[in-house]
Parts: structure tokens; sequence; C-alpha cells
């Protein structure tokens, strides 16, 4: 059995649940290493506390299934057949009985859940999703590896839309410019919609990209992500074209050295609200506090938002192999907008930065 | 009110139900004008049998949903603010009781769910999506403009890919050259992720674009689409780089007599299934029968896939105002892979096709 099913296998007996029905793609590829998404077609990995799991896919990506090295029960399915007749069947065939079922609510359909209710009409539900956040917020080895691709590749993105500012370039070309970069690169996915916010744009922090054109002077906002074989990075720099106004560069100045501070108080232990307040208050002293509307960072992993979040109440305690963004931002309307991000993986004393890009301000000329 | 609540409210009154709880993006925004996805946090339309509905979301999208001209009461929550306890404050200040509620069961979580039933504790919920299928399917004179538009869009698509076709262009690269040049025009969002496939690739239906590099005496599948003011327009194009070989040839002619049949065959009071079944039979009698492994076409409009599905079983009626794809394809493994698709929109007495990008061979020398 692999480490990531046995994990879950024994919060289930301690939970007393007899089984466990995942459908989440990002939760099914954490436990299975099968990456798809069917869309409204079933796709499902059953765990039982005491037996071996089955995976429940469209029949056509039984192959696909079997190549990610998925060793146990595997049920395929056509468009005609009625996959939860096969899922009953399965479990019958394990189990006598079933009275706890966990399941993730935040992403089961009520469709599915009333099959489920249908088939297994004695039992109870319970969520699933508490302890497959937890589990997937410590990284492993082979993660690690992973997210540190996916930072390379993000740099490269920042680097390449660097290159394409010039005057009367617009958003959406130097964007499109990245993206044709990527692709070249062999990335086949961003891990969201790729930001790049010139001038007005770059100072709301809800901004999109638009036909706004570079000019000299003015701010250009960078906020993207790659995914390499399944995981995410999210990095943000800012860049100057050309000279910048005091006001600007006292914006600058201050995100940087929040950014600085809150990654350089990470290590084992710290709580995650700390590290959100670290920044904050620099921050706030430097007279921005109204103009830092959004947490300082997200866990990051198979899901470009994952677990921990770093707000300013969360009491979680941070640990060895989690991998979060560190990402304040000042956003002075008709100003400037800045916001620079890392992605942080949290060693054993204190912080590896995945993102390597320069942070100190660079000015296109 | 507009035309669109109305219909719904129609079918409440004859259903007798008292509230229709409208989660999905795609609904919202249909009945609303307003498109959003908040993606965890709430966003809902409210429908009343007999009162006037309400509009909730985050508060920072207040203004947004104001300026996409949402005329009812909207209701904003912030982070620290528990929406279910608004929803139930507007419900009460309407109605005295809630007994029926509608919901997209396919769409909305377990979680919600609980909230909901935990807020109107004495309901039964019935399902929202058939309704929601069905008033979607009719497209109006604005929709179908900005389906024309969208199509518009997606044949420049195709042409920007073809230009492309050049000894050792790799797939990703000719992609990423598409998407270049649609964001150029302004076009910030494709409807699905763009595929180009050549050589053995194009012969899988479920080929993703890779490395291959195009090759004289290939076949070029380019399936795309765009988002133009939230409606989607789907194509497929076929294209060779050199000569084919008799295969090949025989392979692509047989898809284009299907393809012009089953357009031609479009028309109201037609069943979906015979339109299906027009391609599905040339195809069949021309020896190919085992290698049209997909239904003939999709609804098309604010998703990329709705309703009507023609399926060689659907008994619908084909009505005015219906947009679909029309898609027969042919791949045999190794040797050919051969899809053509329209976008098509249903007239009084006939077919308006919307892609206009040309069927008949086209040979890249």
């Amino acid at each position: 059995m692999n480490q990531r099913l046995e994990n879950l296998m024994d919060w289930m007996k301690e939970k007393e649940i007899d089984f466990s029905f995942i459908t989440l793609p990002d939760n099914v590829f954490y436990l299975s290493g099968f990456r798809s998404d069917p869309n409204e077609r079933l796709l499902a990995i059953g765990v039982f506390a005491e037996k071996e799991p089955f995976l429940i896919c469209p029949q056509m990506e039984i192959e696909d299934a079997k190549r990610a090295g998925w060793g146990y029960e595997l049920i395929g399915y056509t468009d005609i057949e009625n996959p939860w007749e096969m899922i009953e069947r399965s479990t019958n065939s394990r189990v006598s009985s079933i009275r706890k079922i966990a399941i993730e609510k935040e992403h089961l359909n009520v469709e599915r859940f009333e099959q489920l209710q249908y088939c297994f009409s004695d039992a109870a539900f319970i969520g699933a999703e508490e302890k497959l956040h937890q589990l997937r917020m410590i990284k492993d080895e082979h993660e690690l590896n992973l997210l540190r691709k996916a930072a390379e590749y993000a740099d490269l993105a920042v680097q390449a839309g660097v290159n394409e500012i010039t005057e009367g370039k617009s958003e959406l070309e130097i964007l499109a410019a990245i993206e044709f970069e990527m692709k070249k690169q062999g990335i086949a996915e961003m891990s969201f919609s790729t930001m790049v916010l010139t001038g007005k744009n770059a100072a709301s922090p809800h901004g999109t990209p638009g036909v706004t054109k570079v000019k000299k002077g003015d701010l250009v906002l960078f906020d993207l992500g790659v995914v390499y074989e399944g995981y995410c990075s999210d990095i943000t720099r800012t860049v100057a074209y050309g000279d910048l106004n005091d006001k600007q560069l006292e914006i600058y100045e201050t995100v940087l050295k929040a950014e600085k501070a809150a990654v350089h108080a990470v290590k084992p232990g710290v709580k995650a609200k700390e590290l959100d307040l670290t920044a904050r208050k620099i921050i706030a002293e430097a007279g921005y506090g109204d103009y830092f509307p959004h947490r300082l960072g997200h866990g990051l992993g198979i899901s470009v938002h994952e677990y921990p979040s770093l707000t300013e109440t969360n009491e979680l305690k941070i640990e060895q192999g989690m991998v979060f963004t560190i990402e304040p931002g000042i956003y002075v309307p008709e100003i400037a907008g800045v916001r620079i991000e890392d992605d942080v993986y949290v060693t054993e004393t204190g912080v590896e930065v995945l993102t390597k890009f320069p942070k100190e301000l660079q000015i296109v000329k």
C-alpha cells in the first residue's frame, strides 16, 4: 500500500470510518498518482479501513490509470453502464456493512450524495477534507523536487515577460508572449490565469489584463505560475518601466522589506498568523496598512491554493515540509500597485525559497 | 423582471416551488448578466415564485454586479460575515414558509446543501437543472449575435494555426501562436484547452498536444474555441501538410461528406438522433463505423458543452433557436485522425452555419 493511502486508512481506523469516497481530482491524483478530470463523468477512489482500495473511472481512461501506477482494483464503466451498481458490488465484496462514510463535502455534489445515500442507506456521512488537507500540507521529497522545478519555470516566465516590455505593448500581448515561451519549453498548462497588469490596473488587487499599454514611469506586475507534472508554482514580481517617482519607490521598498521579513521569519514552530503579522506590521508602520487588503499567503502543491492559509488570525503551527506563498502587496488606487511573491519550503531549521527571480527593483530602460 | 427570470418563476409556480437557489456561475450569468466565479466563496441568486429575487456575492464584487445590470436586491458579505444568515433574513422578509426548494443537484456541494437544510428544515429539494438546461437551450437574438462573433474569432484562430505550419514546428508551438494571436486581438479566454494534434497524436480521440513536430504528409487537427462576452465557440478543422496518401484522403472525404449531410439535415422538428445517425450511417457505409467513437455534437452557449446532446439515441426534437456543434470524426490508430466541426444555429426553416473556415481539404505546401 502506498504511504498516502496508509495514512488515510490509519485515520479511518481511528475514526471508525468504514469507507472513504474520494472524488476531487486533486485528491485522487494525490492518493493514486492518476491525474485526470473527466468532468461530469465519475472518477473516484474508494478506500476501506482494512481492505484494498478501488479506483473507478470511465472505461476509456483505464489504460492511463494503469500507466499512472495504480496497482489495486480498477473499475471502468462505459457511458451506458451504471457506475453506482459497480461501486456497490465492489464494496459488498469487501465489507458486510458500511455505517460511516467519509466524503469531500465541499466538492461532492448533491446528485452523487443522494446516490451514495441510496446505495448505503444506513450510513452516516462525515467530511474527509480536513484530513486530506492535513496530509497534503506536508510535502515529501518527490513533491518538493516537482515544486522546485515548477518554481524554476515560473522564474523563466517572469523573465520572458520582462523581456517583452517596450513602449506600446499591451498587457495581453506581454501575457501572450509569456505563455508562448512556456509552451515552447513544453509547459502545457499554467497554474491559473496569468496576470500582467500595468499602471492603474496594477493598483487594483482585482485587475484583469486587457489592452492597456505599458508606458514609461509605470510599474508592471506579473502574477503567474506553471503546472509541472501536476504541481503548481505561483510567483509575483513587480518591475519598473523607466524611472519611478518617490511615492512608487517608497511603496516598492515597503513591500520588499515586508516580504523579506516574512520569509526570514519562516521556520518550524512559528504560527501562521505570526508570519502574516510580521509583514502586516511593516506595511502598517509605513502608513499603508489600509492598502494591504489580503492574507499574506497560501499553501501550494497539487492545487495552487491549498493549506495552510497565512492569515492574521490563523493559530496553526508551521511545520517542516510545508510549502506556501509569501505575497504581501500594497495597492493605492491611481498611484501604484506592488506585490512581491515567493514560494517557500519549510526546512528543519528555516526556509528554502523556491522562486529565485531577483526581488530588488528591476528597472527596464 | 427580465424574461429569463420570469420564465423560471412561471415554472416555479407550476411546480409549486417556493424558492430556487442558483449557484452555478453559468446559470447565475444567464439569469443576471453578472459573470463571476468566486470559487470557494458563495455566489447565488435566490428566486421566488411571486417576489423579487436577490443576488448574494462577496462584498468586493458588489460594484461589478451592479455594473452588470442587476437591478434587484444585492447582498454583499465580507470574509468574516455569515452569508447563510443573510440569505435566511432576506428570504424571511419575502415569504413566511418555504416547503419546496429547487437546487442544482449536479453542482451544489454537500456542505452548502446541509446549510440549506439547516436554514429551511421543513423544505423538500428538487432539481433545477432540467428547467435551466431547457431555458438556456433556446438562444435569443442577443445571444445569437455573441455566438456569431465567437465563431468568427474561432475561424481566425484556425487560420492563425494554419499559417504557422512549417517543417519542424511542434504542436505546442503552433498552439501557442494561435493563443498569442487571439490575445493580441483582445480575446482573454479560450473556451477550452486548445488542441493542435498531428500525425499519430491526431489519430487518437484523446490526444494531448505535446512536442511532436509536424512533418510533410501529416494531417494537422485543430480543435479550439474562444469565449466572447461570455459565449463560447468550438470549431475543429483538419488540414494536410503536403500531399496525403489515398487512405488519408478517403478518410477526410468520408468525414466531410458525413459532416455536410448532418448540417444539411438540421431543421426544426427533426430528432437529435436523426442528425447523429445521418452522419454515422455515411461513416459506417464507408467502412469506418468502428472509428467514430463519440456523439455527433453538443449544445453550445454560455457553456462550451450544454444541451442538446446529439447522440444516436436522443429522441429530443430540434427547435428553432438551438445552437450546437456538428462534429463527426474518424480515428484510425497509426493511420489518420480527422474531425470536422461546425457551430450551427437552427433557423425557422433550416440552419445557419456560424463557423465559416473552409471545409474542403486545405493543403499547406
